[in-house]
């Protein structure tokens, strides 16, 4: 079967970080500990009494603020659908050797912070400035670098209101997996963007060209490729498997018909305007119904599809397409990090006599 | 490397169920969300209104109570360390196929709710009652048998104070991955005996004969082999592992020393008397010091090594010894199902000149 022979350094990295169980596609809101996790190197201890979020750099005025003083200010919430650049990584032939993700790794989580542009307000910056830095305190060695876990963002895009510096994550302080006391969240760009465990913000006159910028997180079709940077969320849409399962192989068996096919569906770059449902595997489509209620514009929107199958064997998959006319392709394209395999979810269903 | 060739059966077990990364041993009480995981089959969807807890079999008087019902009872409170029986299955040669647990299948939570046996005696037993067997509301199909996730304990096992019928998880209402809304907590016993999202309670005048109970988590030497049923948690210590990771080996570097070199350790059957640490993987030893405080019987007991290395290649290794006598092995002991392998944990580490 495609994807074996995971090696055990993989599996080491399957033990600790985790996916979604696709059932819980059926709560809008992911709750804590079933919203995917991925943590390069380890989860951070934080003392918050001695905790400071540093920003400087292409400034008018450096700042060191507290969590008092980042709660004390105006606070927003934003109900986002998070999926890590990865997803689908072990779904390639060959397989890039990193975190093994099948399809599970995404969540979406309602997240209430300070907006970013109110801390770049309250510091200014030099005309200069184009681009802002985050570090985290997470730090180790990859790629034989050194480093802390650091991603920066043109500054155009940190400046939309929607992105949070979140200090809650479904009404609790955020979980310390999920980066407490503070993190980033960037609603519709990919999981690495949303720097986790932050320490400083940064800004800066040039691009930055540190390893998760300018090496990981490019979608290169070779070596050699020079590639391009990976962003936003390309489309997909991922579904509830039907029926109940068997322990090891998760192959469904359905005994009440009809089935109510469910899932939901995502872009970072547009809204989804259809998703369709196949039972042979993508021989032939369907349109699913898109719940009528879209939900705010960075959250995952719910789908259903009634099938009353006979008896047998079958191939349920799932599609889906955004306003920009992006769907998802049959099979796996192929990339030297593994990044946005969004290639169609197939599940193999027998329906009893 | 041993345990390399993981299957995609057992990846998609991985991506599913998730451990508690190593780091998180430095919690008392385990966040929710790095607490272990493991779901035989699906998270199930409750409607805990039309939910109810059925008591029948042996009983003198069968009853259905509420959630409502069973909040207004006398609650009690119980931190308790939790491992799945097959923590380590991964590290066996040849490798058991199921989900393949490395080291971090373990957490402790504060679990809140109904002695089990306040609840045994409002129902009242016949005198032949010997069993009870607990259901749980999620279902599949394993070793070809389609069921419910069943599981029995001995009426005297069942009746011990700290058994709970447990409703919170760390202070809030069990979430839906750990049970919602009832499972049952046995401290002292390895993970599979905690039935989670609890439908009824029967009470039996013969054991259990089941699949979870006579073929799976039975401890057989080979094939053959009848095997004795895996009860409680064999001793085991675990350190947080010392330094930074590189992100895929998970190998680490030391940069400050003298380095802490801290864990928790546990066993179902008696107190944690010692804990050894050991720099040149498992050669020699030196004993670690136990915190003061053992903490409540059914919970880990953290422990400590001050370690001031010279620059240099080491493999750290630590172990615990229970009042019992009983220590952990060297080496794993290979048994059909993979469970119980308390062989010593081994982190290579690198000392920085």
């Amino acid at each position: 079967m495609a994807g074996d022979g995971i090696t055990r350094e993989e599996l080491q990295l399957a033990a600790r970080n985790h996916g979604m169980p696709l059932e819980a596609l059926r709560y809008p809101v992911t709750p804590v500990g079933l919203h995917y996790l991925l943590v390069h190197y380890d989860i951070p201890e934080v003392d918050v009494e001695a905790w400071r979020l540093r920003v400087d750099g292409e400034v008018q005025l450096e700042r060191s603020l507290s969590l008092d003083e980042l709660r004390a200010m105006p606070s927003t919430e934003v109900v986002s659908t998070m999926e890590c650049a990865g997803n689908g990584r072990a779904r390639l032939e060959p397989r890039p050797v990193s975190q093994p993700w099948l399809l599970e790794a995404v969540g979406t989580a309602r997240w209430r912070g300070v907006a970013l542009l109110s801390v770049l307000e309250r510091v200014g910056w030099r005309r200069g400035a184009t681009h802002v830095l985050f570090t985290g305190l997470d730090g180790g060695i990859e790629g034989g670098i050194e480093q802390r876990y650091q991603r920066a963002l043109p500054l155009a895009e940190a400046m939309r209101p929607e992105v949070l510096l979140a200090y809650e994550m479904n009404g609790v302080p955020l979980p310390p997996q999920h980066g407490f006391p503070l993190r980033l969240v960037t609603p519709g760009w990919y999981g690495m963007t949303n720097v986790k465990w932050l320490d400083s913000i940064t800004l800066l006159d040039a691009p930055f060209e540190g390893y998760q910028q300018s090496h990981a997180y490019r979608f290169r079709l070779d070596e050699d490729d020079e590639g391009m940077p990976v962003t936003r969320m390309q489309p997909r849409a991922l579904m509830v498997p039907p029926g109940v399962p068997e322990f090891l192989s998760r192959d469904r068996t359905v005994h009440e018909t009809p089935v109510a096919v469910r899932g939901r569906a995502w872009s970072g770059w547009a809204p989804i305007v259809s998703v369709d449902v196949s039972v042979d595997g993508g021989g032939t489509w369907s349109a699913a119904e898109l719940d009528d209620d879209a939900g705010p514009p960075w959250a995952w929107r719910g789908w259903s599809f009634e099938w009353s199958p006979e008896p047998g064997e079958y191939v349920v998959a799932c599609r889906a397409t955004d306003a920009r006319g992006t769907g998802q392709p049959a099979e796996p394209v192929w990339n030297v990090g593994g990044y946005s395999n969004t290639a169609v979810q197939r599940v193999a269903v027998t329906v009893a006599g």
